[in-house]
């Protein structure tokens, strides 16, 4: 008999069915047993008779007749004529999986990752992931953007510092990409929108709640702007979209802008606190920003704008003192960085010399400016945080599937 | 006056108008100058007096009206009021990007990377390829299949051998994925269906026409199965779906299946060709099969069978003497590589043994399969043998943005 997925259950009442999925858990009452089985799309209890040998953990075929059930989470359950075991789990799981709630601390979740993923909870977690790449995709598409794949193997580091992964590389050094930036600034020379979907790689050495890092980066660069507005707005629409694919329909069409030097000032006004003179701003400071943002907009987002331009990178277009860009905060953490880029090669080569950053391994990407990219902008958006945020996750690793931090490369 | 795109042109006769784009070209006769000038979207010839101070290359904002030629690609030009140079070009292009062939050597094609995607023939490489990464995207949400990003920087080498990179993270030694086998195979455990884009390194010192070193693999793995048949049929109806979103409607409701066992014979039968016997099936065997499928099926793919085990990475399902999977050749040319996998524990460790594959770093996914996961199988297919293909291209590498091989990591 062809297996029916547990969601379709309820269209089959007083139906003999088959079902194959996990036993999450068994209770024996007299002669009989409760099994409950999952299989992705859902959960039903099944009654079978004591006798059946099976265990928690096992893949299960069933076959049986669906009643209707009020007790039975779904409403119905199924009375099992047949169990058949497809693969047997040949250990007792270590913790329970059964529960409405995981508590495990964050290393027992991360180490025994591939059963922590088989709880609902943090499965769900990656269903809105799945929904989340999807809608970034289609809204990029609806923007008339391009998409594109871009090398992650690199002859030299695009965001500068010492923040990269050396690659031995046949007989060369070569590092992993911190981002797409110099590709996708190249490609607006090609198709004058482009979006890309791929991992990043950032040798930080923090050990923080916010972040990993190997990320999922939502990029993204737009030519033909007048100023870096025009790609905050394009990045405002696309958020828009997104989250209204994952059921969020709370985005403003415009998210308020507020410059870094004034959100300062505010915050040392209203929240009497003091973001420190060395920084732009820290994680503390991003927190009131967006406590700030909800109270005076009721927006759970906000544009801080005109950073100092020592902080960004070489790339930046500036006006000498200030970056013409944003970082996107999102219920009070940043979750996106853009801006308008420097597109004359002069001015790009002076900013490199100010910076001093060197050339070498970077010509193709200098030279590219000799023939004449428009003017142009764009973002870079972790993935990950958006996901922590929606959900309220204490951390990021519990938003990637097998995170990579400074301790950590397995599972 | 609002940006208009050059593909709506034909819309707005008559009326004055603003597009801005690149000049490809510039004609001269008598006072008046031709232009050809372009954007993301499409071509125009611009009539302009022979005074406007403008070069090829340079990027320009032209005001001006729209005329009815029936001698002008498209059938309208543009009589210009006023042109503005909004990014000029510093130098002359090194070659001709306005002839309808880029008539240039592999090597200079990849060097000059940055100008000669720029080419409208290079370009339609590219706009196919983004439409090949919607298409896949689109199909495995249509078969139920969930969207995952695994890892790129691996505690070790997933495909065994010696081809996978090394790098340095923080004081350990990784690896980069050679694919996303084990992930995606301990996520069957989770969602049943998953599938990953995302790029693969391989450190195969190939210098083929057919290798690159870092490509986008377009990955799948599927739960209780049957047997690898459901997984052939499963790619065969992915694939008629995205090329008929390409445009291309041959795709056969059954691709033919043949053992390679066979093919070798038919080969020698039909065309008197040896595949050498230290090989499963090389280069020229393929071709061969592919002329074979046109031939006897009139079918641009096959899917060649029943591989001998020897030659396939210990996951892989067999019954002692031939793995239980497959490869799809598409015009002659392997695309995709699938099949079952074991997912019994004693199975997995006792083909590790008979392979001599050291558990070390894998222990998270050899583990895995101690509490259960169900029969399934999957596949793993290289985007840009796709494209080589369709289009008939002589090398893998016209077909990547930025292409890495041994000699390359630039631009």
């Amino acid at each position: 008999m062809e297996r029916l997925l547990i969601k379709e259950i309820s269209n089959h009442e007083g139906e003999k069915i088959t079902i194959k999925g996990r036993i999450f858990n068994i209770r024996n009452l007299g002669s009989i047993s409760f099994l409950i089985i999952r299989d992705y799309s859902g959960v039903v209890q099944v009654v079978a008779s004591k006798d059946a040998e099976v265990n928690s953990g096992d893949i299960v075929l069933v076959e049986g007749i669906v009643k209707k059930d009020e007790r039975a989470k779904g409403g119905y359950e199924m009375k099992a004529e047949k169990i058949e075991i497809i693969t047997k789990s040949k250990e007792t799981l270590p913790f329970d999986l059964e529960k409405d709630d995981i508590n495990l601390n964050l290393n027992t979740l991360l180490d025994y990752r591939v059963l922590s993923l088989r709880h609902p909870k943090v499965q769900s977690i990656f269903r809105l992931y799945d929904l989340l790449l999807k809608s970034y995709d289609e809204a990029m598409r609806e923007e008339g953007f391009v998409e594109i794949k871009t090398p992650k193997i690199l002859g030299s580091a695009s965001e500068g510092g010492a923040n990269f992964f050396q690659v031995d590389y046949f007989d060369k050094k070569a590092v992993l990409a911190q981002s797409p930036q110099f590709y996708k600034q190249i490609m607006v020379g090609v198709f004058d929108r482009v979006f890309e979907i791929g991992p990043v790689f950032r040798a930080e050495p923090h050990f923080t709640t916010r972040h990993v890092n190997e990320y999922i980066s939502l990029d993204a660069e737009m030519g033909y702007i007048d100023n870096f507005y025009d790609v905050a707005k394009t990045l405002n629409r696309v958020i828009k979209k997104m989250f209204s694919q994952m059921g969020i329909e709370d985005v403003p069409e415009e998210i308020p802008y507020v410059k870094l030097s004034e959100i300062r000032k505010i915050i040392k006004e209203k929240y009497n606190y003091d973001i420190p003179e060395e920084t732009d701003i820290d994680p503390r400071g991003e927190e009131l920003a967006g406590q700030y943002a909800k109270e005076e907009f009721n927006s759970d987002f906000i544009f801080l704008t005109h950073y100092p331009i020592d902080y960004r990178p070489f790339y930046t277009m500036s006006d000498g003192k200030e970056a013409m860009g944003f970082d996107l905060l999102y219920k009070g953490l940043e979750i996106a960085t853009g801006g308008q880029r420097i597109n004359e090669y002069d001015e790009l080569v002076e900013s490199m010399k100010r910076k001093n950053i060197e050339a070498s391994g970077m010509e193709f990407y200098i030279n590219a400016f000799k023939y004449a990219i428009p003017p142009h902008g764009g973002w870079g958006m972790g993935s990950e945080r958006i996901i922590k945020q929606i959900l309220g996750l204490d951390n990021i690793k519990e938003a990637v599937l097998f995170p990579r931090d400074v301790k950590r490369i397995t599972p």
